[in-house]
């Protein structure tokens, strides 16, 4: 069958977010807390707690975590009514990279592990950090990982540099991606390892100025220097970390498009006020026809992302892993909501250009995300290699 | 509820289409009566003939009329498959302007107007235009149209000059739109009146070299000279003509979209496969960066064009006009066909340009359907003014 | 030093033409004899007549051919003037591959060959066709050229099948791009040879259909079966054919877009035109907003084509080969041109899809420009392998 | 004549400013007092002394004033040159708005007005701010303004607020464009008056968070409390303001794209290193095809706004007012210059999206471009109507 229509359960949470967002969250986007990079800890914890006593506190978790155990589509709905502020997924708790974290957690990590970290860290008492990229690329082309782990005895020791390492500073725990060397019969390979941030061998050493500026204390250069990590920490199995990579890359992608409409469409909102008010050569500029067809380009581009949103959601409802589906979307939604983003920024001419709006915010972040989770030049060649194959 | 899978009905049915498209119908594309003014009447016949027999005859008619009486969900898959060649929808008797013009004589005509006409027309007697462009301009601002019509004791009798009229020639009837002038008691406005082409005061003034190549002797200027049509010939009622364009236009919008779909979904196959096996500088040129790119791109927009048109359709089969969402899904995808046929081309290389594949016929198509029922900008224009109202 | 203004003699000769193209050459547009497959040879010869006496046949040409022996910027100018009306270079003898065919014998030619073919050519007692593209695709990649000639005593015997030959019917002789197989001492490689075109092992073995229509006789496929050529027909050196091409191409390329970039120019000038005259909602259609923004774009867009064209060709006066720029002004200008030309069909509306304008021809004449003479995405390899070089 | 060679002046000018801003200025982009709201003070004051000691302190100003006196086309290739580092015009004392607040005085001051703030302020001793933008959008729609002076005995008394004006924390003064009220025999109308800006009445009100950072001291909102303009401050004359913002703006839109130019060929120079030294799936990036397209992009794109630039330039050396041009100029150069900042940032992948190098902020320097100096589509509204009227 297919069908458009929210259930009515669907509907009530979306509205009951969107007031929430804008009517408790939106001011404290002009909060001295909320800084070049990103929300600080302290900012990020009274918004928690608002989010908490409005029953908004981490939807995406299953309930056994303390969420709703939202299915994807929903997720699509909550989200977007979640994300017209870039403070509402840090509020409620389901920002990049932590919700992307939990979600990996909850499908791969052991009962203990789960009880270690999920537990609280989905209850909120500490955020994460996920350390994949490094700084010669091992984003887009993951075959270039240079941070390798050693066994020794039964811990590992992992030695590296990461690189835009999101909310790195104040992280309770990192998932690190890393190469591990065989030892014997004890296998190696590609690996998640789990290691708490306050560990001896965890450095700081850079934090990055970025265009975005949406992630609790912002991208960071995470140094590796000997960091010891038992045994029982690893995440899954040893090797097979470019499986976990997959198992949190589809949702995430699709995660970080759904909280991106949102804010995209309170940009689209906010341009439209803009243009029914301010009045230019004797009318509202919204009547003069170029700005008018460029409200409108937003208008169905706005549409065809969350169109796309949905549809990928669905399959992964589905079971299917929405490998290719999820990349489709992330690269669509990706450039199309930069243009949309960028048309608003144009409608409010001066005014867009400065922080009295949070136009000018998502204007940027809109611009990062066309880069962050694989650039769109990566993803089109995947999607084109897929399509070159299935002839 | 949000869902995106066809019915196992909507899945057999495509399957049908496409099976019997590819099969029966695509190989006629090079038959010499396929002509730059589109083919003509003996091929639609024949054509019809295949479509007959294939039970796949006039799929979107009630069933009353002979038809498979499908919802426009239904029909979106039905059409996109149909559309795969251009003289699908001629065989199937889907095409512009008598697809249209069967749905507004099924919901507005009369019993006996629909016995008179919609009968023997949706049994493929004959096909019917739609008189309602002008030279000055009446599609895309319909309060210019000069086309009159004046009482005449039982009679209209209608005077005025109409332009890009599809298959005026050969047609069993036109509905001509008209201003009629009020005359005493006796209501006026823009008025819907239905004549046999082969009445006289019509004549066909003029054919029109057009890109597109698609639509049954192609288009026409049709002179009205003291044609004389009797009162129970007016469609629905005197002075209600816009809100009958308005019943016309949403899903002929729609349909279009269908079709069209379809045809660069093969025009996108047809560069794949080339891209495939043409090798250039040592692999297949769909290897080549800027190639593969231009392919996912492609995939990309077709998939975002098939969900705006379902969700337009699924609107419209919840009892909804669907005037914006159409115009939105309209103006979004036909600009996106275009974008898609254009790198079909150009992925061709020389072979695009030339008659070789139907990609260079397609490419002409969606250039044409940018401006066919109103142009990008007119709709962009409306868009805003509606969307500039809501705040 | 830097400057931008014709010289008064430039000026004179570019009024001059552009009185002559718009007031004789221009009426012809409508004329049946120029047809889907171009002007017929009759017209060619007739509207060859009119510039003869006009004295304005073959200004490009040294004067001892009978031509002005202008320089690259004047040929800007001149054939931007001719370029108005798609017959103005069939009437002035400048047309593609004709003009560059001169252009190669004046620069590469023995004087026995320049009396043989060159002389009658320029004087305009027969056209031409350069038999280089191949169906497997040498155009954008030479390498892949299948087509050879063999040593057979004083001549050399060619085999093999050439592919969107242009004015092929008709021509008088052929320049064919060929692989020389070595024998014994006598050398091989990439070569050009010349050859009538009632040569017996010439046949025209297919007319191809395609989107452009403004070349004489159109294109074809010509296949050589044992087609006998002397050596005294070798065009400079056997070998050293790639090097020929580039002689060819570089001044080719550029006079391409000078006269695309006059048939845009008059495109805009229709577009203009109409949208001061037609009225729609109360107002001249490019006073609205979305179309006044399309007019002013295509201005711009034009005079930066017009720039980049003037810029190469200065490059080429002072004796720069230009292969590189040449190729970037390629490149720009087509793509520039299609999108002005585009633009201009969308505010022309319905009328902008017939063939009441010449801004239809114009629209397709524009898009197979993006392919002719190498797809905008192979220059584009080729420019990105050349800055990345210069490191 | 037609030509496109700088003069060995040009070239030895160009060449030393390069090296200049290359070695000397470009280290200071790091430097912390390089702030999100511009250079500071002190860091403009220390940069100025080492453009002094270079000899390249404001080359555009007349010699009198202590510069070279440099025409329009050789400022292009010398701020081009100086635009490479954001710092450069902060460097050389010609960045916005000092350098059009220096050309204005040397068209329009009065003698005694020069002596007294154009002599100084050449010097070097202060910089100066120009108060026209209000925050209803003055800027766009000049007839919007608010700002009122009215006549008080010998002195104007003006009020109003002045918003987005840039650097007018700490600058000596600044020219307030402004509407004079009629009074009497007095005349009224739009009208520029100097004032020192630690006149009693000067308010800076509020400091502007703004997507550039390239202004000394960022943007302001300025208020006017009953501020106290002596008549001999009145620059030209009362009621000539719009005149003397044509004299300002034709040559300050063209600096303001020779700067960028200068500051976007960086970009492409960093993105081309880049892209030749970063290595994916086994070669540098730049050799993979749609990044490599997307570096020849901006090759041609950067050529077509240098040539661009010098046209108008050339316009206005030989004394015309060029308005026209330079508007076209500015938005196709401020549209193109973004796109390519847009894809540099794009190749570099991660390392874009962070200030590691300065292609960051030429991408929020070149989106705020598009809007200073009027909004793309003010300037496609204005262009569209001069070409409908030369009709």
């Amino acid at each position: 069958m297919i069908a458009f229509d929210p259930t009515p359960e669907q509907d009530a949470l979306r509205a009951r977010i969107e007031t929430f967002v804008m009517d408790k969250i939106a001011p404290y986007e002009k909060d001295p807390r909320n800084t070049a990079h990103g929300p600080t800890e302290e900012l990020r914890i009274e918004l928690n707690g608002l989010a908490r006593d409005a029953g908004l506190f981490t939807p995406h978790v299953p309930e056994r975590w303390g969420g709703m155990g939202l299915d994807h589509v929903s997720m699509a709905i909550a989200f977007e009514a979640c994300g017209l502020s870039p403070l509402g997924p840090i509020a409620m708790h389901c920002a990049a990279p932590d919700e992307g974290n939990m979600n990996l957690l909850d499908k791969v990590a052991t009962e203990a592990q789960k009880e270690r970290w999920l537990k609280p860290f989905a209850a909120g008492d500490f955020r994460s950090c996920f350390s994949m990229t490094e700084p010669w690329g091992a984003g887009a082309d993951p075959s270039a990982m240079k941070t390798k782990a050693r066994y020794d005895g039964d811990d590992f020791v992992v030695n590296g540099i990461k690189w835009l390492i999101t909310g790195a500073k104040g992280a309770g725990f990192t998932i690190i991606f890393c190469d591990v060397e065989a030892d014997g019969d004890k296998p190696g390979g590609p690996t998640m390892l789990i290691s708490d941030m306050d560990a001896p061998g965890i450095e700081l050493s850079r934090e990055l100025d970025t265009l975005d500026s949406s992630f609790t204390n912002g991208h960071w250069e995470v140094t590796f220097n000997d960091l010891r990590i038992p045994a029982q920490n690893v995440l899954g199995e040893v090797g097979e970390g470019f499986r976990y990579v997959q198992v949190r890359l589809a949702p995430a992608r699709l995660t970080h498009c759904m909280r991106w409409l949102g804010g995209t469409v309170r940009a689209q909102r906010i341009a439209l006020d803009y243009a029914r008010k301010r009045e230019a050569f004797g009318k509202p500029i919204g009547r003069h026809g170029e700005i008018g067809a460029m409200l409108a380009e937003n208008e169905m581009e706005l549409q065809q992302c969350r169109l796309m949103v949905w549809w990928a959601c669905a399959l992964l409802d589905k079971g299917e892993h929405g490998r290719h589906e999820s990349s489709m979307v992330k690269t669509s939604v990706s450039e199309a909501l930069f243009r949309v983003a960028d048309r608003c920024v144009q409608v409010l001419g001066g005014m867009g250009v400065t922080g009295d709006t949070v136009v000018e915010q998502i204007f940027r972040e809109t611009r990062a995300f066309r880069i962050y989770d694989g650039p769109s030049e990566v993803h089109k060649w995947a999607i084109s290699r897929r399509i070159m194959k299935n002839g």
